[in-house]
């Protein structure tokens, strides 16, 4: 998902006022307004650059006589040192966007060298990273891209574009007494016609139960590695599978061995570190 | 900074937009609308509970037929399965707010559980643990609340509510020729009346100079503890002393013994980890 | 799709400064503002009832204290004279929304209505009666819920909730040589997991080619209804049917009667009439 | 009246964010984001064209690179296969505005010819073709200008560039005792005095009533072809006379040839139906 | 002319975010959030009221919890000491609201003060006293408001609810030869016909000029007292006449001698000097 | 403190909304849009320019290809028939942006215009004039913009960067017993480490009991001046003083003469008359 441009300037627009809602008095009081000068962005740790292109809108925004130059793009390994983009302005400008734009690098960047790590530990294996709906309120477009970035898959970027029975969902419907191939046929039924229904599974049970009322994808949730592999024959063929549920950097591989097609991992958006990264008048 | 009701709306309703712009199919398949239940949100792990008005009030704009009951404060510590708050009403209205909701609070309380392990970490010291400006684009006001709830003093919220010349400023001025005493006698000067000055400081000639000059804080960037406790004395009576850089968890309470007054910590904003929460449908 | 108490929140707004933008001088010079009166909303021509709910909210927000009575429900037929909701409050007020209200309430009980219209056209036969994406710009939410109240069913709210290979598609990769199963294995290898690809079809060979690539629906473009009749009974069991362009009223059952699983109508929101309504003080 | 260039703009942001919301995957899964290529939009049909500048203010919003190329302006005469505009750059933008820009171009395109329709009906005569406030919420500016381009004339835009005492009005006031010429009066000592006085009548007593109380135009509402005629004779040289109620293409040349000035027809903007185009990658 | 609910609750959200956008640390720092307190909003001055339910929502926002009563109403003259509102609940609420609440009440109240002056000055004249469009940007419904709570009559809201042809109208028209009895005309021919035709006049040829072309309205624009006169004689019957340009509260009466109409005063609301107001906790 | 270009834009796009939101029917009944013209800026009276780049700014929003130039820059001192700006382009665009962008110019001129005035009556003093927050609702960024223009310096943008303990935090903590030392002590203790703390001080105890506190700014409200020369002697090296309360043009020199360090003055912003400016076409 490539956030639009609409959504990236209402989310520079907002980030901008936040940090600049009463002006920069310190460069107010020691910059003269017309103090040219020149600075670099600069990575300052190993990982996976995402968001250059919303960093440099930043300082786009704060002030369009900047000249704004991308060296690197979005998907590239960084070390420290590596020059990410140079400007070159009125000194006043820079400072004025500083945090802001290194404050949408570093935290895209981060979730981008994260995702990187866990599709490193999958290689050779058929199943793909998946970002989840957990990530931080009002950044999902560009966190999901941030996930892409990295070499992961996105799941759904919102309610509306995939159908999911969660257990929330079986746990209403049970107290009526409505089963689980019920629930599922009830979904197919119901849903678009353009989404695939997805149904979270606890057992083996609930594996036959699924496939046979026609579940397309099982999200199999915090099932144990042998539980899962049987899961994932049992489903071959007819539905895709997708793990759920404590998985980490640590357990990744051995989740992607019982050869499950997805792979879902909140911590990609919720728990990534930020990169470091820094801005150096030069 | 406690964030304003305006704040808070604003902040919900994009959170909300984000996650609902194409609908909750799957809900509209399968829970009548009519269907009444009741839900906990719950603890997953252990920490510091931050964001529970927030998350709540979510529920409320999602239907402000939903009775929402917290069941603990922010502040309070958390561990697994302890019931944060309840609540009743449509479980449609349940489901629609569910995400969004625990995206809020697993932020915030994830925030707030690191910010308390490094107010812990500095017990029995002078110092106090302080945020950045590294903080997500447009949640700042939350996650400076957060910290807050942890335990944490807040730094600027903005450009605006202090002057802290930074090395930038300081490289910026040098090609002019312009010396760090000059430039803190200029900002003094210059800058709001309301406000105090503060400079980065990287040895113990530039804190007598800036002593000499009138500074009010001074910010010991990366400095040694050796060196740094020697600057805490210097600065003694004279200004506060704030730490930076390359502080963590491991080293923060070495920082602290070094006397000084404040030390800031990006990552407890921009690499805290999110707290597991969940919400079940009872 | 039911528009969420946000979204209608924002269309009240809108509409309401777009009518209220100079206030109202004919009401401020007649109408005392302490006068109170009753007035009635009335049905003035045979539909289907669609929209109640953001008619009432424009009173609503017009003046909390305007008591609003809802007399029938959304998907109720209504002929002349019906009573459709009754007001009571300031009469400054009621005048103040009354356009607003009727315009959003004709509009979508006239979608509504000439949904019912194809719905009723294809009665014993499997089709359902789908919307597409031509829909007014900025309504788009209500007029779904509209064609659901008609009794018909949501095709793709936006671009993001189902893949859908256009001929546009087609013709701009067929210059690189890319054919139909080609296009068809790439989407399914390319788009998201919970997504079913659809892709439009002009002839047999290509429904052929299209379901051995895999394709899970077929979007049959103003075939005529021998061809059809055919494409459907190639698909059934491997993809469903959904026959677009060209379907008026006049024909939809001769459509219907081809086995096609679904019909797709731009009509149903690009050029349905409105259903004259009317508000009468009491 | 000329939509302003602001109006434009959040038109078409609120419209793509409608159908952007959730990114456009069917394009991101098969069109190569640096694929070029040349579209045609074209008329599919016969009408007055409306509605150029905002269908392709679409596409620049969507990617400031397309070249947008106008062949045709508001007001030509179109037929099927007329190109109306030429567009040039990558694919993927010119896909993801495509539903955009021709929603707003097919609708008010529909509101153009059906207005140009009624004033060739009323050719000759002296009335013109007025629209009413039966606009679709959120788009009035647009939808008035498109009545303009049809050759219509515009009523009022919002409540308050006009004073118009509607019976509700009158009913309102009757309780109290006011009547008509009472009504007339006030409205023309406390409205704005840059405003003419209109007021509805429904039969002769009232036209001669409202006259000598010095209303400066009479609509006449719902009433009969002779009836109306005398009308317009007792209210010539002292007030213009609007025929509105039950005006249709059918029996508008008979209302015009009563002598009234001014003919007000909502199903210009409420019941139009969509002017039909298409786009297409050539 | 009244400002409708969201008209006031839009300026209220951006006031208050303008004051708050970094908290309140003084009263965070000394004012516990459970403090309760009583305070009132007082007159400091002699004047007329106004704004009172403007600056009663700036408290109701900040904290629904607080129980805001209004003691006068606008219109009522106010002197030194008179309380004007009582407000009880979180003394922190009342502060964080003090400052935006005050300004408004004391900007509205001053040029309603100012308005009533003007008024007083020309009693048992006929002439009204007009606002003009020279407003505080943003303000301008709230301004004709005080206005009217003053006495006087509010001239055009916006451009759109009244034709008047300025002097740069004329100028610009003049190079094409066209002069004033066409632009009457023509003005007459293509406005809204809802709207009367007012055109700035210079001299008594103009006057004669502009009667025998149909203007409704002249504006006789920095004309002399007797000049004016002579106009407003020759007027009588045929136009209305409002005096503008160098109007003071010094010369008002006589211009109102002149029996004109109208008489417009910018200084209404740009000069008008803010009505002195306290709120002090009890 | 210098507007950003987002507070430029937003306040731009909300006036001109105001003004147009009806269109400008005047201009468009009598101005060919293709008219091409020049127009200037001039001043019509004595003062100081502050605005020219959010006036200038209006124009460009209505027309992109107006060629607007200013001749003078904010600052200068201006007097009747400067010209300030010239404009070129569709007479139809001038005339639209003419209202808005004079309101601008006109009221921030007023302001420092009515700034410097205070300015030069304090020359030779040591004291600083400065603004409140005593600002018009929405334009606070602009009005001590233009404070600064006039030679003025900027109190706090908002509540939060500052301390400033008024009479209503220090009586509503007497209740609790809490006197004017602890409040200080406290505020030192628990405001942010970047602000100052100032407190408002009715005598000389108060002095006394502030600075021996720790306060490092004292308000001195409605002070006499001899009584305040008194206070400006005993915080001299240990706090700065700033007169505030009934400081006029007529009086500003005496409190100056007192050696206080800064004087308030509300009148700056709420109370200033707007500098008269007008366009002509030419």
């Amino acid at each position: 998902m490539i956030p639009s441009t609409l959504e990236i300037e209402a989310l520079v627009d907002r980030a901008l006022a936040e940090d600049l809602c009463s002006g920069d008095p310190t460069t107010d009081a020691l910059i003269p307004s017309d103090l040219q000068g020149k600075a670099v962005v600069a990575a300052k740790a190993e990982g996976v650059l995402a968001g250059i292109g919303i960093a440099l809108a930043v300082f786009r925004r704060v002030d369009p006589t900047l000249k704004v130059t991308p060296l690197m793009r979005d998907g590239a390994s960084v070390k420290p040192e590596d020059i990410i983009a140079e400007l070159e302005g009125p000194v006043a400008s820079v400072l004025a966007g500083e945090r802001t734009a290194l404050n949408f690098l570093q935290r895209l960047s981060g979730i981008a060298t994260e995702t990187s790590r866990y599709v490193q530990q999958v290689a050779g294996y058929n199943a793909q990273i998946l970002d989840t709906r957990k990530t931080t309120p009002g950044l999902r477009a560009l966190e999901k891209y941030a996930v892409s970035v990295g070499g992961g898959k996105n799941h759904r970027r919102n309610l509306g574009d995939g159908i999911l029975i969660k257990d929330n969902h079986i746990s209403a419907l049970r107290s009526s007494g409505v089963g689980l191939a019920e629930i599922v046929r009830k979904a197919r039924a119901g849903a678009p016609h353009t989404l695939k229904v997805e149904v979270e599974i606890e057992d083996l049970d609930q594996v036959r139960e699924a496939l046979d009322a026609g579940a397309e994808l099982l999200l199999l949730d915090n099932m144990g590695v042998e539980m899962m592999a049987t899961a994932v024959k049992m489903a071959r063929g007819r539905a895709l599978t997708e793990a759920s549920g404590g998985v980490r950097l640590q357990n990744v591989r051995e989740v992607a061995a019982t050869g499950v097609d997805l792979i879902s991992v909140g911590a990609l958006t919720h728990s990534a570190r930020a990169l470091d990264m820094g801005l150096d008048i030069v």
